[in-house]
């Protein structure tokens, strides 16, 4: 039986939408066994009598915009997510699930649950969407703002774990993200962090990758230090905001293209809907010594449902033993 | 009289679209003249007699794919784009209009028209897209790999001169890109950065900008360093290929979807078009003792035009000069 532990007040929307992914992963999957923190009162209309669920009542959580969650955690360890972690840390559980704060997750997650031995740091790997549909990994998109080449390394073993075993990619590819494909581009720790993924043999390396490809590459996992992680993740976000504002802009402009708009509706439903990262699953954070998914601040129970099964497969693939054989050996 | 050095060899389909080009900017306004410099035989086809038009035949340009352009450079002198480059610096004209392989502008432009005094470092500085049509200029785009804080201060004020004259913003709003808007946020260089930006008195700062807003914000200059700056372009423009060709795909699948297509053509042309560099100009090269405009490699007539009116913008507000005086009256 897999066990998982749950946040159940984290996230924009919650405690709804958690609570219903909640319900639908239990319906689904009958190997799981789950444990949700959170006020019970809040819970209670979404709730429903469930074999394998059982609810601890916490009163406090964090605000989705808490500023400072190393102060928070010293001052009160009450909270959902932080409770719902230690009570993995403590071995009643595989795997966290929360839809919270993202800082506060990476906090809590190296405070509590804690690095894995031989992993020197922990990232945020989020599922990011593809023209293929299959979507990729891409890290560390911002856990930290300064990552040697080691810790890339490290950090790419991991990842290419996840992409073979709960992905399904044979011989998963795994790019480095620079600012020219040739092996001379990029900041000198670029090409320190090239050559180290080069001549790893856990490693299939693809090279490096320029981000105008991002989203039609065939590389699998694609690394970079935490920072230029994050201003590619947010960029992407904020150009696809940005088009889809000047399309309505001028769908409205027109009648002629309002009239083209309603034929076209499923068209940019599904092209929305390819854009969806909640499709394929929340961000995996990880160097941990247990598993922890954080889903996007604004899920629903669909997306919350699709981390569930993440946290579930990473548990059934064994993902953290396999990494911690492969960096413990060489080390 | 403003007088114009262009290479007329430099860019994906040169000659034709520049020698148009150039004749569109002659016929548009009285006060400029332009010689331009290329293989007269090539630019034959396309060119008419014009009293203001004087024609430099050389045989050798660049190839656009070129590799090593310091090599290139001390090799041979004769290619189009650098004898453009010395005729202006010999005095003979103002400005250089090129749309050449992009390094060999920027390593032309460090070589033969030098750096101005006060500036330590030249950049890329693009006019990208945005929501409201007008524009917005980017910088370090990628003539750097490692800009000090120190450097991006001193481009962040030529660009906010150029926003002033050139693109008629009144007290141009700089930001600095980054991965919060906190002013805590980012790495050791970008809070040091965040710092002189908001003490000197040349600069109306705006305060940090994630990318997520890159398309949409108020802001009228984005700065950072020459790696960062190159990644947030190519991940826009990665995402903007990208989606265009999930909704490509989308339209295809079903009947309904090209009928609705066939309405909606105009406003995906408006679309296509809102986001077209071309419409605005090129990108300038900054930093340099004389204006240098870096026209897109793929440039059609129009795109060249704009950046031939630019860089006539660029002269008639006296933008070098009016840096140069806030640039050697601080230091």
């Amino acid at each position: 039986m897999i066990k998982l532990a749950i946040d159940g007040m984290g996230g924009d929307f919650a405690p709804e939408p958690i609570i219903k992914g909640t319900l639908q992963a239990l319906d689904k999957y009958s190997n799981i066994e789950i444990t949700v923190f959170g006020d019970e009162e809040k819970m209670a209309p979404f709730l429903k009598e469930h074999p394998r669920l059982k609810i601890v009542h916490t009163t406090s959580f964090l605000d989705m915009g808490i500023e400072d969650p190393v102060f928070e955690y010293r001052n009160n360890k009450e909270h959902s997510l932080f409770k719902a972690m230690q009570f993995v840390a403590d071995g009643h559980a595989d795997a966290v699930v929360t839809a919270g704060p993202t800082q506060a997750v990476v906090v809590g997650g190296q405070l509590i649950l804690r690095k894995m031995k031989g992993m020197r740091r922990a990232a945020i790997a989020p599922i990011i969407p593809s023209y293929d549909r299959q979507g990729k990994i891409m890290l560390d998109s911002g856990a930290n703002v300064d990552l040697a080449p080691e810790h890339i390394l490290n950090l790419a073993i991991y990842a290419s774990i996840v992409a073979k075993e709960v992905l399904k990619r044979e011989n998963p590819k795994i790019a480095l993200i620079n600012i020219g494909s040739e092996e001379s581009k990029g900041r000198p720790q670029d090409r320190e962090t090239y050559e180290l993924l080069k001549n790893n043999e856990n490693i299939n390396f693809f090279g490096n990758l320029e981000p105008k490809e991002v989203f039609t590459t065939e590389a699998d996992v694609l690394v970079t230090d935490g920072f230029t992680g994050n201003i590619v993740m947010k960029t992407m976000e904020g150009t696809a905001i940005g088009l889809g504002m000047v399309l309505e802009r001028e769908i409205k402009s027109k009648l002629r293209n309002k009239i083209g708009y309603l034929f076209m509706k499923p068209a940019l439903r599904a092209f929305k809907k390819s854009l969806d990262a909640s499709e394929i699953g929340g961000a995996l954070v990880i160097g941990l010594n247990h598993v922890l998914i954080k889903a996007h601040g604004s899920s629903n129970d669909f997306a919350f449902f699709n981390a569930i099964r993440q946290a579930k497969e990473m548990i059934e693939k064994d993902v953290i033993n396999t990494v911690g054989n492969i960096l413990n050996k060489k080390d």
